[in-house]
């Protein structure tokens, strides 16, 4: 699956992911106000409003960008008809041809990271039959538990043709805490970083592994050594415009080649119809205003890049 | 919430909680055909057998318990209807009197925490409605992204009056690989220990915080220290039974008070029947296997207590 994304990155000189993580008070109130007419303010009301949200966003950018980053906390915060629209959602992207990196940051022991793996990247055996649970390309895993816990995600990616990105050092303000405390010299994330590349041997694809890191674009010191670090290993790269990231900062994620990272922006895009620089598109045309803001970004990272 | 944890197991003398962590080879065959007759060999098949399953155990074991603990991973697996599956036996169990404890091991930045505490354990607003997506009493939650991934769990924890198990050394053979990373001589794991505590002085219960946290049974000298370290933290102890962990080992995870720990078993209740000691049960009457094999862990714990 890297290799796919890779291609589609090349393509489309985009190196960016939109994040599609809808809250609530991000959705124009004429969408919620259609889905609380038909579903009431319920659950399901809520589910209705942000896949239309999504749908018209998505509709407006697909052709612009490799990928989608559906945060799935955002989902599942509406219970079942949350993960309706998170799993309606993926399949969507996926019918227009958007690779599908689902933000789940799961992890577990061995057995239970089985489950997790079969659930949103494999196919469990219900009787006679392979079904899939949810249908996401790659997804993003917890490494504090340890090899044990990532080998059953290796597992089903390589029976699934698909991939990983592995938490090494996140965008929060508090990621330090235990990330950057040194072990005879040497940051955790960096011994996090070593066995990415490590387990990532496993699942080659022609130049990048479909084992990929995350590494936050508030960090930009820190990207810096781990790209030198794991040369091979694709980084994902969140942080960038809401949460502080700025493009010049984000160019030592890449390799020489203009390969290597891609930068995520949630909010910036989703949320453009609500900031003073797209404000002129208004509320019905929110979604254009997210296709202006992908424009915008897409330059401001090749840009940063051409110039270095 | 811990305060009503604490005095179930004191009621009960059962310092135990049944992981309810369903395979749908653990379910019996004849529920699983009524099943699949019903809605086929499908993900809602599966999410039927597992509930129907589950439901059954619940009957049989319900007044013997303090609390259940569900796996999530388990009922991911199969997409939506599993987690249809999930939420009922929440909800179920609740209705038993039990205490839930959702094994969801979440955890990100500020943000996303905020919308996994809310679905988990407190209310999303939709519209003029608040409403609960699923309905835990405590979750578990992975420290790796530090407090600012913890702080959203404790504020929606303080206003529902809920819990949380932090992750601080987990049962499986590779947890050692960067939890017992030493820092200044000191391993990972004793660092997330102390600020778990400290987390934990901001919900306090009447002696133990509402903040606990989650020790292995298969590392023992681990579990001793951190008992000591940690004296007003509940531990929840996965890893007896099937994973390897004995009683006499799990005795000094517990205070002089005979609190401070819960020990879980899954595999070792839920698939009783399919084991030698319990095989005169037969596949009919699994749960009332179930049921013998919560009461000999409950003897076996209480007993290893008493000896002490």
């Amino acid at each position: 699956m890297i290799n796919e994304l890779v291609k589609k990155i090349s393509d489309l000189n985009a190196p960016v992911v939109v994040g599609l993580d809808p809250m609530l008070s991000y959705v124009p109130e004429y969408i919620k106000e259609k889905a609380f007419d038909e579903f009431g303010e319920s659950l399901e009301g809520a589910g209705e409003a942000i896949w239309q949200y999504n749908k018209a966003i998505v509709d407006a950018i697909y052709d612009l960008i490799p990928a989608v980053k559906p945060q799935i906390a955002m989902y599942e915060q509406f219970g079942i008809p949350g993960l309706v629209a998170f799993s309606k959602t993926c399949e969507y992207c996926k019918k227009k041809g958007l690779i599908v990196i689902g933000d789940i940051k799961r992890g577990d022991i061995g057995s239970t990271s089985g489950a997790y793996a079969t659930g949103h990247l494999g196919k469990v055996q219900v009787g006679s039959k392979s079904l899939y649970g949810f249908t996401e390309d790659f997804v993003t895993v917890n490494p504090y538990l340890g090899t044990d816990g990532i080998k059953p995600f290796i597992d089903v990616c390589k029976e699934e043709n698909k991939g990983i990105f592995i938490l090494v050092k996140t965008s929060n303000p508090s990621s330090g805490e235990f990330q950057d405390q040194k072990i005879d010299g040497t940051p955790l994330y960096e011994l996090v970083a070593k066995k990415v590349v490590e387990w990532g041997e496993d699942l080659m694809g022609d130049v990048y592994s479909n084992v990929g890191c995350v590494v936050g674009a508030t960090y930009p010191e820190q990207g810096k050594t781990l790209r030198k670090l794991m040369p091979k290993t694709y980084i994902l790269v969140p942080g960038y415009g809401a949460q502080g990231g700025k493009a010049e900062d984000l160019v030592d994620y890449f390799n020489e080649d203009g390969l290597g990272a891609i930068v995520n922006s949630s909010r910036g895009i989703i949320t453009a119809y609500k900031q003073d620089k797209y404000a002129k598109f208004g509320e019905k045309n929110f979604a254009d205003a997210s296709r202006q803001a992908v424009i915008d970004m897409i330059e401001d990272i090749t840009g940063a890049l051409a110039r270095r």
